[in-house]
């Protein structure tokens, strides 16, 4: 088997904050082989808010610190940064680099029945119309219907889940996608599967849900085995260093709070880091 | 009258975002010879669930490009900021600079009758503790009841603010202040107020609603006048530069349209700069 001489290295996984972790974890799940770098911009969340300019400075940023640790590969486990940065920064990088967007994307395209698909999340995820692009260049006779929902975010921070006022929230947001007959709604945030059971309740059984993550593991672990990346270590093999290793620029035990709820094991360090400095 | 070599020169006003031309609209009000640089940081906003080392590192970036735009004093128009970097950097500074912190804890001091007071703001204001310990400095028989309210700021951003779902959010938030008694409530972060009508619904008419950007704005000019800091030009003059000047981190379009549904005049002009550089 041809190997590259990175194939050691992790990968590097970054977010507007927690959400990625979502994604993190379906790494973890399949490709347990592979080491990770988290890096979560805790001082700077959220994203979603935020324009083009900004997110491809902070993304920038990010990458160059996560370069700093030895990464081969880099997954944007943040939709808004997905949308807004990765055409731009896989021109600058030498090493693959792959978003939630593109995945999120293609399996709604297969999933989809009658050719109406709906798409949540951020305002800028949303204003930046690229899962429409995406899905409407692999098959032009779908239609996309897109809608933002800025309070998701905020609530599932709250942790209000399952609550009454999130019910409402969402139907508010999701009725309007419901009357365009969608088949298939695409969870365009990383926060939005930790919603996924009241979505479930208010969109019905026949509508199917798309949670990009594991698609992106998916393409993750395809990308890796063509480009000669595959860490060839048994997970079980001592590794050199942590093999999950976690950084953020702020509130780091809040962070670790959030973590250890989505995790399947519980992470013990996390180093803050100056983000600006890179 | 003595006057000052810089008394020309503008009142520097700083916030997470738009939240303090709550604030600048009362200096505008009550010294209409004053001239403000406004800087709303945009892209780090919200400040109210970051740590201390995070706000105060911020709150110093944009002190220092304050000062490039000649300012004779500085407010901190944001409850968090006020709350967790005023201490430091004003020991670090040759102008006056004051927060919203004291000047509304002042004002609640003397409203109450019966000596109980609710406080209500970010995660960060309210951990800080801060309006309790002042207002407990100026009066120990005061009892002082906090509550957090994360949700209020992305309600009012998405602009629900006579929504039955907010309501429903400031009833849950607001209900244990309420069982404590209260006749005073501090509004302590600069998106409250324009939840004002909807909380003086749930509150009733007993409870005194205290805004501190009034007062903030008051104790403005009581402090220029006592450093002979004011302004001896006549509003009607015409000024050497435009009299409000404003700066963002990101996204002026949004929020010149944000700050022409609160100012008394549209404002036409909006810079953003990388806050990062400074």
């Amino acid at each position: 088997m041809k190997e590259h001489k990175n194939c050691r290295a992790s990968i590097g996984v970054f977010d507007s904050g927690v959400g990625g972790l979502t994604v993190a974890r379906e790494i973890m799940r399949n490709l347990p082989k592979e080491h990770i770098v988290y890096f979560g911009d805790t001082a700077r969340v959220p994203y979603g808010s935020k324009s083009k300019d900004t997110i491809l400075r902070f993304s920038r940023q990010i990458i160059h610190f996560l370069r700093t640790q030895d990464v081969k590969a880099i997954v944007i486990a943040c939709n808004t940064a997905s949308a807004l940065a990765l055409d731009t920064v896989e021109k600058e990088l030498d090493i693959p680099i792959i978003g939630v967007i593109r995945p999120g994307a293609r399996v709604a395209v297969t999933a989809t029945k009658n050719h109406r698909i709906g798409v949540i999340g951020t305002e800028s995820t949303i204003n930046s119309h690229m899962y429409r692009k995406l899905i409407c260049e692999a098959d032009p006779s779908i239609t996309v219907y897109e809608k933002a929902c800025p309070l998701f975010c905020p609530l599932v921070e709250e942790g209000w889940l399952k609550d009454p006022v999130t019910k409402e929230v969402a139907r508010r947001y999701l009725d309007e996608l419901l009357e365009k007959d969608i088949d298939s709604l695409i969870l365009g945030c990383t926060h939005y599967p930790l919603l996924r059971s009241l979505i479930r309740d208010l969109v019905g059984d026949t509508v199917t849900l798309v949670n990009p993550a594991y698609e992106t593991a998916k393409e993750l672990g395809e990308l890796l085995a063509r480009e000669h990346l595959e860490n060839p270590d048994e997970p079980s093999d001592p590794p050199a260093t942590e093999p999950y290793r976690f950084f953020v620029s702020d509130m780091a035990d809040k962070f670790g709070h959030f973590a250890n709820s989505i995790l399947p094991y519980d992470i013990t360090t996390i180093q803050k880091i100056n983000i600006e400095e890179y």
